[in-house]
Formats: C-alpha cells, structure tokens, sequence
C-alpha cells in the first residue's frame, strides 16, 4: 500500500491522491527524459531519519541539474501529510519515503513534485543479517569526469537510473546480489544504489573509509551519518582513492544505503572477503541510532 | 494537440486515452528509475517514416535493457490508431510519433507501452535551414566500453536522458544550439539526440562518414536511410573513428536525426566550419524522400 501526496501551491499541506490509479502525464519530461530528481528516506519508529541531509542533497541535485524546488517547508509539510496518512491507513515497522521531483511537462512553468510512503522491502532487511555478494563492474567514466564535464550530473540523483538498474541485472544474472562500481582508471567508486564503507584493524586502531566525493560519487547520507557517529566513538576517517585491492584486503566492507542501511559484503567477484563481526555490531548500533 | 494511445491487450487496435490528463502511475519504473526505451519518428504526408528501422531499433533497445515488449503487430495497430485520431482531430505538416515501452511498476507483470503524436517542433524546422553552433563535450566514456561493459547499455535508446537533456543546457547556456559528444580518448561520437555525419570532396568523388558504432553509440536511423540512399547516388561511405579535426576539416557536418532531419553545422566551439549547399541541397533531398 502506497500513499501519495502532491506538492501543489493550492494545497499547502500536500494533495493526497490515490496511487493505485494514474497520477502522472505521459508527457511529463520525468518519464519521457528520465528528467528529475529523488531521494529515498528510511521511516521507522515515526521519525523519518536523516530528513534534513535528505532535503539537502534534494536541494544540491536540484541545483546541478537546473531544476527549480518548491520551498523546503513544502517538502515537510507534503512529507508530515504522506506519513500521518500511511500510519492510519497501513502502519509498518520501516517504510519508504520517496520525494521525486521532475521538469513537468515540456513548456511547462513548473515541475512535478510529490512524496511516496511504501512498505519498506523485505529483501534489504534480509540482506543486513546474510550480506552480500558483489560483483565489481566498470562505470565506463574514469574518476576525474566529474571535475571536467559537469554536465554528466555526476553526484546528483537524478531519475536516470536505467544504468544503475541494468548492473544490478548484471549481478543477480550472474548469481551476485549487489554491485560496486569501479571507474574506467580502476578506482572504487559507490553501488549502484548505495555507498562503499570499508573499515580497518591497526592495533587498537579502528579506521573507517570510504571513496572521496572527487570520483563523482553521490554523497552518501547514511555514510556521513555513521562517519559523524564513528569519530564520536574515536574511529579514525579517511577518504580514498581506493582501488580494488584495498577491498579485498580490508577487515570488513559494507554497502551502505537509506533503505537497507548497513549490509556486509560476503564476497566479491566470488573471492570471500574478510568480515569482523565486532566492527559490523558496533557500527550497525551506529546505524540503528541514526535519527 | 497531443494524442495518446497505449498498447492494451483488451484493445487490440490499442486504447485511445486523454493526455491532457495524467495516465501513468506514479510507481511506474519509467518515471522513478528512468527504467524504459523509447522512438521518435516523423509522421508527414500521411507516413510514419522509417516506421520498419523505429519498430527494429526499439527491439534491440528493449533487447538490451531486458525489457518484453508487445507483438510488432500490437505497435502497428497502436501507431495506426494514434495518427488517425490525430489527423481527425488537429492535423500539421509534420507531427511527431513517439513510441514509449518502460519496465511498468516495481513487480509488475508487464511493461506499460504507448503511442503518442504531437505537433513537429518549430525549432527544429528552422535549424533546418538556419543551421547550427556546436559544442563539443566530453562525455566521459572511452571509445571502447561498449564492448567492456554491457551494463552501460550503450546503443540502447533508453528513457534515462538526464545527460543529454543537461548537455543540451549547457549548450544553450553558452550561446550554442547542440553538442557533439567527444569519448575521453577524443573520439566523435553522437549528438545528444542526433548522429553526427559529414561529408569530403576529392575530386569527383563525394564521400560521406559517420562515426562507427563500435563507439557505442546509438545507431542512426536517418543516418542508415541516407547512407542507403547516398550509396545508391554514387557516393563513398564510411564509418569512423573520427577526430574533431575531421569535423574541422570536413566540406560539411551535419546532425541528422528523425524529426529535425539534416540540420547543417555552422560552428563548432565558436569557430565557422565549411559549408557546401550543393551537397547540403543534394543530401536534402535524400532526406526528403526518405519513406
């Protein structure tokens, strides 16, 4: 059960509308050029965590890409409709809430905009506790694209996933549950839909790292949200270049995202790689304290 | 004046609906992960042109993304029905046919599949005649990862055009009308929604090129129908790899594409190429012949 709620200026709470039925013209630019933006929010224990980060990187994407956003307390008042709505209507323990924003139609003055609550996916629960395997696939970019040719939109979120979802096909064709991309120059880059954390052991040493933002990668939020935790709690940070080797030589690696937060990473290109159980617990209580 | 048909099982001469109102989901992949292909054709003088080559390209697209697409048949009906209601309704000159097939919602059976046609682009017709200021722009990808990486779905003609659409602006934010797409190893490649031709005298001899596909670009169909009817005038074909130089060098560089046809090139990062209104008059009419 989805519930969804429009931006609209004539509405200032949001505009509720049935998402079992079609809400979206065929010639809104979202669809027809995969022309817009989103984020993804994990909603449990009736707080939508990192919302602030979230609308933030909205805002960065938004700006990357040329697009104009309604105010940000449009956002929050569309976002407070949508979950009041689905926790009378069809509570769960975590669901999604999705805010999209598109160009709107061509011509049009104004863009579409509106937020999702769903189920949260079973799968991704799953996948904390069992952990992943993980196929290396190269993203065709090298990593310094980003710095020369803006206009790849690299580090913004935008609708255009279709090569994000292909490599997960990629993967699960060849028996593999998740990616990590690596840039055409063989450095780490993210998943296709989540965030390469790596940690290490040196003595009583605990280092945390993960891909620097200058490869192009989106700026995880869960990442910043576990770093800022981890150097509270007196981990070291660093920020790659990481290449390949570091993975496998790693104590432990995890793909982190909003939705499935942290999950282990069993084995990559089918070689296991090493897992602490110590760090994954310690930094999973990191993740469960997110607010 | 837009007219919409889906493609419908229950209809099998597909399902006449209103695009002025919305008709697509909200949780249709087409929109939240830009997950679906799509053509444009040029519908003119009661033809859809190249409809075989538009209906033959969507196949290889959807072959590439995993996607099921309906019978060819169903296609038919559907554009047959699409450009009826149109010339009963609001009939132009030129009116664009455009065929959408995404991956439908998240666990959905099927794909959602449809037909719309529009009014041709003013614009467009003008560059025609007018021409064109370029940009050339890097777009991050070697020359060479199509064959590497799969996953990329070069060649695939999907609905995640948020680059092209962002290059696009970039242009027109520096005072130029389009790109010409260079690989990071200096390579021509393809405009955002065309294909980049250009053509030599020596001598007698008239020579036409196009960069080659093993690039990983998509592949023409307005460069395919004019190469066959270049050939049958006379003329010597090939196909690159291509250099910008040989776009400076050239008698003639065009962006050719299905709506806006032979658009001929002025300038390309500001400084004026060759331009032969012979062969421009001459490829014109191949253009215009096209069925």
């Amino acid at each position: 059960m989805t519930v969804l709620v429009f931006l609209d200026p004539q509405f200032p709470a949001g505009r509720l509308a049935d998402a079992t039925v079609p809400q979206l013209s065929v010639l809104d630019q979202g669809v027809t050029r995969g022309d817009g933006i989103f984020e993804s929010a994990l909603y449990k224990g009736a707080v939508v965590r990192k919302l602030e980060a979230h609308l933030a990187r909205l805002a960065v994407s938004a700006d990357t890409c040329d697009l104009t956003l309604p105010e940000t307390a449009a956002w929050r008042a569309a976002i407070a409709t949508a979950v009041s709505a689905y926790d009378a209507a069809a509570p769960s323990e975590e669901a999604v809430v999705k805010l999209v924003a598109t160009r709107g139609a061509e011509g049009a003055q104004a863009g579409t905009c509106w937020v999702t609550v769903s189920p949260g996916p079973a799968l991704g629960r799953a996948q904390r506790e069992a952990g992943l395997s993980v196929l290396l696939l190269d993203r065709g970019y090298d990593s310094a694209v980003a710095e020369r040719a803006p206009w790849l939109l690299m580090g913004a979120k935008t609708l255009s996933y279709a090569v994000n979802m292909a490599a997960l096909r990629h993967a699960h064709a060849n028996g593999a549950d998740d990616v990590i991309f690596i840039s055409s120059d063989d450095i780490v880059l993210e998943g296709p839909t989540s965030t390469v954390l790596l940690a290490i052991r040196e003595g009583e040493t605990k280092r945390l790292l993960t891909p620097t933002l200058e490869t192009g990668i989106l700026p995880g939020t869960t990442q910043g949200a576990i770093f800022a935790a981890a150097k509270a709690a007196g981990w070291e940070l660093g920020y790659g270049p990481l290449a390949p080797i570091d993975l496998m030589d790693a104590d432990s690696v995890w793909l982190v995202s909003s939705i499935r937060l942290l999950a282990p990473i069993n084995s990559i290109d089918g070689t296991p790689i090493a897992r602490d159980p110590e760090l994954h617990a310690e930094l999973t209580a990191m993740v469960d304290a997110i607010a």
